[in-house]
């Protein structure tokens, strides 16, 4: 069977040595409760609940195919719902939401660590939680007072659950032609009518009601993006007193049966003049679902993080337990009848590139938190605008950057099983399965790379890039010269740079370049961004004798050796420019051949 | 539905144009009654088979679940059994098999061509015949003449067919330690007894019989792989008169739940005291036995081929008829609310390395193919001796590097398709699936790329990638300097005989160092391999005039900007040597972190 024990030593390592967070959470006014014994604590509690109580639910869910669909109603896997009741009796459903409203007002920077080993454990059941918890941001910092104080409290109770709808058929990335329709009422509800596709938690039998924030368009909204509206449209209507009203016009038409993640609940809804509440104004739908989007693609990016740790304990072990062949430099073990594969470089070529993912990932994700820490709790405005920039600026990496290196992390602990890594009840094929849905949804990483490179970069003239290569410039301007990546991280700032004016000049004269070259953008980015982590890790690391740390300055000079040199291609890519690309004709691609 | 249209006109180019066949035909004594137009005959059958009839058994066989196992007996996939009685009626199982013994004696220059379209459309399928076409080749080369009469002619009607049972619970990669045991009896068969696992097609309902080739240790054999024998255990034990007589001592006691290929059978066998038959002397078996293992491991690259096709088409069309979005240099189709998906770059992108990807890839396996045929057929001692050291060289890359290319290629294939390509009906997920394991049986990749960077490159210092880059830059200079990819050719061809002499060097002090720089030596090899295939399409294309030829020249050009890349990543990689490979000590990549 599987195997998962939570990484809290390198958790803490992370929290504590490389972002200080102690002294970030006692310097920050409204996070000055916390400290970093609570946040072990914290940690630990999650540790124990991931391990012990879904991580066999993960293997049991997809063994028995899933969630069921009959006649409307979806059935969760078995123990699930016993499951999402302790989650959310242990006030894991609310641990970043807002005191107010029942949540329990922890920072980003402790919670994407928690939500870790939940990816790691059961991804699943994850989504379940995290839709809800999406809703309940979106709620938070869009709907109004009388809005708020009815849904949300019920969200992080668990007694209620939220969705996202945006998808249709015909309209994925695209959510200018989306059709679905909000006809207004007299008393200021809409009927809100169309089919959404692809809706995480549309339905299931975990909570008494589902929240549905749905994506629509009123009779004289104007076309495109511009014209979206967004509603909240429950399950069961709420009565004044807060009781659970009629049933709404709305319900699962079906559910996908999909690759992996088949606990989870991918639904078709229909909404049939179903009623809905306008969320904000009218016409500002996209804006606020964006609030609930961004909040979805930092997640995915810890779903990477959290399988490709998964999949390197469990290969690390099989390796170590695995007796094949006998070392190049002699027997190892010649009380047995061989070797332990570790002994071959290419298996561990395989691990340490998994390895060395997962420390850098998960430094990048604490970082990213820190960042929207800032933006949520600082009252230096200054700050505040500096840490939304940055939020912009990674957003894609999280979510894109992560999820790719995650798949391949995933793929090569696979491989360290030979055979066995293709057979079901090793676990390792389901994590794949389960992982590759991560590249996909919320915007694929083709669309967070074209993001990336447009809105993000080229749209601001370099400005978001230029500020965050500032900073890592004079953070590796600050380091031990002996630190073999501090001259690594200089030279990626310097490639980094001159690359990113390089696309902003050929943008300027040729509209199709900077789509055909965005994804080697996004990897150039994420690689500046993991050296940068790792140049962080080497320096919390440097002075302190234990092999623990002492092992992290290795793995950092293996990731300079080793990962890094993928640069050197995607540059020579982005150079390579886009007329190669664009230069077929359209059916050159169907025809016959 | 997925689709499928075998490739007939780029198969013909590159038989025809490319390699010549006709002429090579002509010119090879025991080819010379084969000529272009049977061959496209044998194609145009094959593609019409694979459509109309194993293309659709492919999705049903996956969704109901794949063989089916009951108390020892194999149930496959509704349909197979009459798609394989069709099959073996059509001569397809000894389409290159000895004609002496009910083959057709076709050359593997078109055998591979035929397998591909196989491979695209039921993967598992393919495992049933590929089996029995590798047993009768090992059995042709090893076994004794009554051997031959008694097996052969049976496997080419498909009355029967054949397995390699290599792998034990407890011995893989390292067959040194296979338990399995064969005990002389006085009429001179052996007693097997043992358990084999990962046995495809151990048992089915597809044929009368099942002939196992089986690896196994005589009492008093030397240790390791010096003493591993090979025997044909036939499940049923055969007459004199070649009908069936009593039931074999042997049995399927499970089959493996995969990842994918759920349609084939991988059965768990075991042997005991099964009667068994010597093939060729005792001890010599591994020999034997890598007659059929090379075999396999060219048709693992041709399942990487025919995936990635696969997964191609359906991209393809899916992109086109998928509207999304609008150009980033104006509207290109105002009629309609969207444009195609085609016009942006980031699928083109994707779309362009696939194809790129399975044009190099067929052009390679014919290639090899060819070079296999020289061996079999030619009387030129010379032109058989460098064939077969070329066909040493080329099948790890045959194996890995292809499959490493078709599932980098079918994903980004998935992609394409956003969130409809994680959703079973498409299609691609399965696809994925099915080829995953190509990078994983008969030796995984990273034991392929130990095979040609050890036994092929270091132990002839370096001879046999001489040659080859030799042959390469005779072929480039021989070519039109107006090409580009005759300069891209040459500094390839320049850049690995320098990574090779830097192996060859460092390998002589470090030991552990060709292990650990494995893989990146054998995508450099591979990527040498593609640029060459291109510059053979691009001098095979150039002439002529219509879009069919000129689009491969633009293709080849975008190899070069947009593949060709990742050699730069390869080479600093090898630079950076073993050390921080092998550094940290065992117990490093379990410790609780």
């Amino acid at each position: 069977m599987p195997i998962y024990n939570a990484p809290l030593k390198d958790m803490e390592f992370i929290l504590n040595d490389v972002f200080k967070a102690d002294e970030f959470w006692q310097n920050t006014e409204n996070l000055a409760h916390l400290d970093m014994a609570t946040a072990n604590a914290i940690l630990e509690e999650m540790a124990k609940f991931s391990k012990n109580v879904i991580l066999d639910l993960n293997r049991s869910a997809d063994e028995e195919g899933g969630a069921q669909f009959n006649q409307g109603v979806v059935t969760t896997p078995k123990g699930f719902k016993e499951a999402f009741q302790q989650f959310a009796d242990g006030g894991w459903i609310g641990l970043g939401a807002n005191e107010a409203f029942g949540g329990q007002g922890m920072p980003k920077m402790l919670t994407v660590l928690a939500d870790e080993m939940i990816w790691s454990t059961n991804p699943s059941f994850m989504l379940y939680p995290l839709l809800t918890v999406g809703a309940g941001m979106a709620i938070d910092q869009a709907a109004s007072e009388e809005q708020k104080a009815t849904y949300l409290p019920k969200f992080y109770t668990g007694e209620w659950s939220g969705t996202m709808c945006l998808t249709e058929p015909h309209s994925g990335t695209d959510l200018g032609i989306i059709k679905t329709k909000a006809e207004p009422n007299a008393d200021g509800s809409y009927n809100i009518t169309g089919t959404k596709i692809f809706i995480t938690s549309g339905e299931h039998d975990l909570c008494e009601n589902i929240i549905h924030l749905v994506l629509a368009k009123t009779p004289d909204a104007p076309a495109g993006s511009r014209g979206i509206s967004l509603f909240i449209v429950p399950k069961f209507l709420v009565n004044e007193d807060g009781s659970l009203g009629e049933r709404n016009t709305l319900g699962a038409g079906s559910i996908e049966h999909k690759m992996g993640i088949k606990g989870s609940a991918t639904c078709v809804m229909n909404f049939d003049a179903a009623k809905g509440f306008l969320v904000g104004k009218e016409n500002q739908g996209l804006a606020a679902m964006f609030i609930m989007m961004n909040y979805e693609r930092l997640s995915m990016g810890i779903q990477g993080i959290g399988a490709s740790e998964y999949a390197y304990q469990n290969a690390a072990q099989y390796a170590t337990d695995r007796l094949q062949g006998r070392s190049a430099t002699g027997v190892k073990s010649p009380e047995k009848p061989a070797d332990s594969i570790l002994v071959h470089g290419d298996v561990r070529r395989m691990l340490l590139n998994v390895r060395a993912n997962n420390e850098a990932s998960r430094a990048f994700a604490v970082y990213v938190g820190q960042q929207l820490d800032i933006t949520k709790f600082s009252n230096d405005a200054e700050a505040v605008r500096k840490a939304n920039d940055r939020v912009a600026l990674l957003t894609p990496i999280a979510k894109a950057y992560l999820t790719d290196k995650a798949l391949d992390s995933a793929l090569e602990a696979q491989m360290c099983f030979g055979g066995h890594g293709y057979i079901r009840e090793w676990g390792m094929e389901q994590c794949i399965r389960d992982l590759r849905i991560s590249q996909i949804y919320e915007g694929t990483n083709g669309v967070q790379a074209i993001d990336l490179i447009g809105r993000k970069t080229i749209k601001s003239n370099g400005a978001f890039i230029a500020e965050y290569i500032a900073e890592i410039r004079e953070f590796a301007a600050s380091m031990n010269d002996a630190l073999s990546i501090k001259a690594a991280t200089l030279d990626v700032c310097h490639q980094v740079e001159a690359l990113t004016q390089f696309i902003i000049k050929q943008a300027k004269s040729n509209p199709d370049f900077s789509n055909a070259v965005a994804v080697d953008y996004l990897h150039a980015v994420g690689l500046l961004s993991f050296t940068y982590m790792f140049a962080r890790i080497a320096q919390a690391a440097q002075a302190k004798p234990e092999s623990f740390y002492q092992n992290k300055l290795v793995l950092a000079q293996y990731y300079v050796a080793k990962v890094l040199p993928d640069l050197a291609a995607r540059v020579q890519r982005i150079q390579a420019g886009a007329e190669l690309v664009m230069q077929l004709p359209e059916d050159y691609f169907t025809a016959q051949a």
